[in-house]
């Protein structure tokens, strides 16, 4: 290798190295949760089936698949008595536990990674931390691809992010206008019982001044935005 | 309630908690490894794309899923020099080798869930599981839905099964015919380079028989079939 074809690789690999921003492990987390959040359906699914062979109206009566998994792992053999579930023997109750464990332990790496997402948020993007709220701001930087890409969209594009499929339906066949895409999430819109997509404009508006401030590292504003926003809506 | 409602109940109770045979808890295994599988690979895939913005050589270096998870946990921070990758904080890679942890966890499980598939072969249908081999026999039964529907079927019915897909694309529209299902994975057909087809068909016989036998109790016959299945093909 000559001295130039060297020196050229070396800044290639560099530029590479330093590609890595923030945002790229903000997406790559955000895509953790999202296939922890598949994973641990289809494992709470499995695990409710498996169960229900042993002890169905245990199943019936704890909805909430975390709950239910933690209390299969800690159950022991204690059925109620004139349950239709079949007796079992040992060896394949221990079985369901395994799983039950396991997909508890899921559960725990996916409150990790959310904790991870909400630290990089604070500490990147800590005006779309407090307008969007961690999880909401952090899916919006996954979608529009970066968050340079973020602070340079409109508004009304921020309003849509993540209702795309929708939006198509709407331009193809017709049907109604999203009024929203992923901060519908956001309790300001999906606790409001009115003025929905007014709501969601206003939102995006913020969203969107809040991706520009930490974009470009301007002073934090997001108690101003929030304050703007109350305001005009009350509450 | 009046006396014989309540022994009705009763008794349609005691029908439902004896219904679960072995097969029950077979299919239920067989569904679960299964879906560890597909959970095991949306979760190895996002650990690679993962830690490749740290060390992406590495990732290539080592095809297996398995052997991957488990070297990234314990890879503390070495990377080769002239790296491509990112230097990361030491929390992000945290972060990945927690997500590496649990998918070792995962891979164990399932190691676990199918030997005790093998143990519930063993024990409930010995025949089956020296023919055909603990997980095709226990996947033969589980979409035959049963060892009795399995026992009944026609041996050319055993040499399709997991082939319907194939089977009815063949019916619609003439493509080529499959030659067998699930039995595929024997090694006395995958590992043959002739023959095949008719491999299939003499494999589906002896697994047919041991069915039935396995079903209606009968003596071990399982040796004798091999035996047989040798001497048409030699080897």
């Amino acid at each position: 290798m000559n001295d130039l074809f060297k020196k050229n690789l070396e800044l290639t690999k560099k530029r590479l190295r330093e590609s890595v921003k923030f945002d790229t492990l903000l997406v790559q987390a955000i895509n953790n949760i999202d296939e922890l959040n598949k994973a641990t359906n289809l494992l709470a699914k499995r695990l409710r089936e498996w169960f229900e062979l042993y002890n169905p109206e245990f199943s019936k009566d704890v909805p909430d698949n975390e709950k239910f998994a933690e209390l299969v792992t800690r159950k022991q053999d204690k059925k109620e008595k004139g349950s239709m579930g079949a007796e079992l023997p040992e060896n394949d109750l221990r079985q369901m536990r395994s799983l039950a464990a396991e997909l508890n332990n899921l559960y725990k790496l996916k409150e990790n990674e959310t904790s991870y997402v909400e630290e990089l948020m604070q500490k990147n993007c800590p005006n779309m931390e407090k307008v969007a709220g961690a999880l909401i701001g952090a899916k919006l930087i996954e979608i529009a691809g970066s968050l340079e890409r973020l602070a340079k969209m409109a508004a009304s594009t921020v309003q849509m992010l993540g209702a795309e499929k929708a939006l198509f339906r709407h331009i193809k066949t017709g049907a109604k206008a999203p009024k929203y895409g992923v901060i519908f999430a956001h309790p300001f819109i999906s606790e409001a019982k009115i003025d929905r997509g007014k709501r969601a404009r206003a939102l995006a508006d913020k969203i969107s001044v809040a991706a520009k401030v930490d974009f470009f590292k301007g002073e934090f504003a997001a108690d101003r935005l929030l304050l703007e926003l109350k305001k005009k809506f009350g509450g």
